[in-house]
């Protein structure tokens, strides 16, 4: 893998030198991102390998749909902004991104639950891994939270953490040992690939191609920069945020606030602050709601 | 609709005379097509609004797929035949292309079918609709196939033709004349647009913004540009093969010989041609296959 | 079409009156209307075909995926709830049903937009449709809104309502003898079945069976069952929106509480309803929303 | 996991124990398969949860497209060979299956890949994995084909094979004992359950619930149940194979036929037949086709 990926940087380089002319809609942002690796975690990456369409695409597309009543009055961000508020995703699909993702297996597990994508995936049955584990920072090691399943709680300390650190490199090289010891054809046959590399831990980092639209994108990052997503597919969602804020910027900013910002209400919510603007006094009693449903509620309302 | 769409010929021109740089892959023979309408029937055309990638992108996502295995001794226009040969979908999926389609609405109907794309249609809840319809050309004016349940048979013939043909004409004109009648709020409150559009016939002309990747394409395609196909959606596949071959020359060379002009044999057809090569005289009674099967098969077969 | 169907009373009769043992989960909400067709508009309906799953097959999904916590505490609407409050799709995709609609051809092409659904129609290709189109009940011939694109204003009056319902009737009608006339092989060749179809307006009935998983299925009532929705489709959504109520009623109640009534805020909206709560009077200009943003706020919110 | 999934064997008989009535179709062929657990590999499995629909919906689903010209002569099988040989894809996709699978990580990550599909998985972030590993036999324990870079070739012999095991064996072993020691809350704060995992090797199994169309499921088992798919995900496909075929006899002998028993040529591969046929020897040569394509006709053609 190493030898030829990541793309090394004279690649990169030789890529970003050769600007060639084109008739199609050209994002000044994004041409500035393209082909460069932005690191996540300790080995991984996000790079921008090729993108279809700008803010104008979105813009010229609903145009399509709706006629000349959406031509005259409006701008292009405010109509923009129109199309998310009132959920209108097809104009959204009109843009296209493709990236190139270095990310350890147990965050591809997670992503690729994301269906309405296209992937190619580094192919362990023809290929050989890389040496390469992702080894949580000191201040991503947590603990196992008290009141939430599926989330961390307090950082680990001391002797704990060292301890577990020591751990997770000690497995994960012995087991990369022992499958390049099984692999190997030195006065033996050598096991398959195919099935060497079930010994590789989870955190042993993969890489793809990945190829989604707009209105798909929005909805992963929506679940995946969200603070309850974990913390290691977050920083992915994240770095691809600041390269989407620089590609469609008017999109971008409708999507921040009207659905990264933004905020649901069940019926027994909207009722709830109803009545409190009205100055009534609400408790979980009068509510209607669960304990849980009223908490979260009062998580963002006071 | 008309006084914006389809795009005028003075914004195609202004369109193709203003060149942009980019670091993205750029086709030449797409870069030839781009915004320019193919005519298409006797009211339609099909343009290219937009592209991602080329041949070289579909071999460099197989190689992230299967590493250095790939590089070394194959050249490209190779590896995508073998890829199209073994039924590798993703790396074709890399490649994108977004169309602006004008076509009747029967058309449309049979094509929406293909749910793997992205659509924005011209809303005639929105907006009014263009007086335009497909009227067939003489030639295509064809009788029901007394053998095929789906198909034509016959040319129709003189009087007949002519009948049909001003039924067409006049049925289209009328129904359009009174949907501008109902529409028209003069001296009247006039019916809403979302009702109006009840009274227009299945031959009247929409158009759609339609984004779809190469692999999906491809499967469109092979049904679509297929002799058993309706004329009517035919004509369409056939000028975005057209297209194709001159955006990714082998990818498209490689669907022609193994899709388009290849064919599928069920185990009893194997069987067959198995024994007529070891030189049995084989019949559809020890054929085991029923005389519709051995029909179709007699007919490539002799 | 008329002569098979939709099915003969007979035949539904026949199909209910013939019970069968199965050890898969069995909702009796629904069994009650297995087969039924319940009437929509002029000559439509809805019909359920078959279902998989029941509430308890959500309950069961989730928990295999999130295991031994889930199980202790909650009782089963409540964890329903919970999936539908934090946008849990996958445990509502392990529910499916199939619907058996006739519906006219205008509202059948919005419908079809919901691309993740399987559907069967019946081919005008392969069969000659039936005498039978939509024509609007007089308290829905409505006049373009003022205010709306996309809408409906006051219902038309009097002499107006009367041309209208005339007219559409006599198009209809002249449409169809026809179509009819076109296909006649008597004494003539009969124009191929996929052409005449052409002259057929939109307001034709068509059928077809639809497939849908009960997660796409809440993303078509939302959308569907919304008072902006076109009429003609919103009753089509509520009828189906009855037979969910009965075949899943944990999740059609968390559906009716989270979707059907809730509301979406952006984080303009957000702080605006913050900082009403805290007291400030809050106007269009210090809210930072456009007009539009403002009066659809003000809607809700007063 | 293990004191709830899989399903303990009173759990499944009292399942099996309760028949209720239903009104739908049922398929007598299924309902006998129904939660019983089929094994797979050392501690994997497949069990069918739930299904809709047998022959007679694909049939039924036919009819609605293609009308009474279906009806009179066909019989129900010979109609779905003609779908079959006819690549009608939706019919089928009006049957529905849902299936309980345990199964080893590397092998969900290859399922997954299958887009088509509803998952629910057992997630390690909520809950804790269960000491199982895939430990392949013997027999399974083969070496990198020479010929195939994602193959397998011989099987491994004498102290090789037992070191590979062993190794396998040792590696999983010591993952998990640090797993748990890294989870347990005795005396420190235990790490999240989210990071833990990531020190668990591959052969770790996992399970999830499936839900796939017949038509998908066909394409899945075309690709899976192949000679040349990977033998640890082909051993699934082959028992969902056992399964379908009680399910929908009809369907599976057709799909027997024309896709896992069928053979596909390319135009080039069409060419040659035609002119073996008529007597001609041909040579790669004189095939026009490339060694590797050449090499596999002769596999199948001699």
């Amino acid at each position: 893998m190493s030898d030829q990926l990541p793309t090394p940087d004279a690649e990169i380089a030789a890529l970003r030198a050769n600007p060639k002319q084109t008739l199609r809609a050209v994002s000044e942002g994004m041409e500035a991102h393209l082909y460069t690796a932005n690191k996540v975690l300790d080995h991984g990456f996000v790079r921008v390998v090729d993108y279809m369409g700008d803010d104008s695409a979105i813009v010229q597309a609903a145009r399509v749909s709706y006629g000349a009543g959406t031509k005259a009055a409006r701008d292009d961000a405010g109509l923009i902004r129109y199309l998310m508020r009132h959920w209108h995703s097809t104009p959204f699909e009109m843009c296209e991104i493709k990236l190139h993702v270095k990310l350890p297996v147990f965050v591809a597990r997670q992503w690729i639950r994301h269906r309405t994508a296209n992937v190619n995936e580094y192919s362990a049955r023809y290929s050989i891994l890389d040496r390469e584990f992702y080894i949580p920072a000191p201040e991503q090691l947590a603990a196992q939270s008290r009141v939430n399943n599926q989330g961390r709680g307090a950082v680990l300390e001391g002797e704990e953490a060292a301890r577990v650190l020591e751990t997770l490199k000690a497995d994960a090289g012995r087991s990369y040992d022992n499958y390049q010891a099984m692999l190997s054809q030195d006065g033996q046959q050598g096991l398959a690939r195919e099935l060497a590399r079930m010994n590789l831990p989870a955190n042993i980092y993969t890489q793809w191609y990945w190829k989604v639209d707009l209105h798909n994108l929005f909805h992963f990052l929506r679940l995946r920069a969200d603070p309850h997503a974990q913390y290691e597919i977050r920083v992915y969602a994240e770095e691809i945020c600041r390269l989407v804020a620089d590609w469609v910027p008017a999109a971008y900013s409708a999507f921040e606030d009207y659905r990264l910002g933004g905020a649901t209400l069940s019926a027994k919510g909207v009722d709830v602050l109803q009545r409190r603007l009205r100055g009534e006094v609400v408790t979980q009693e009068t509510s209607g709601m669960s304990k849980g449903e009223w908490r979260e509620m009062q998580e963002l309302w006071g």
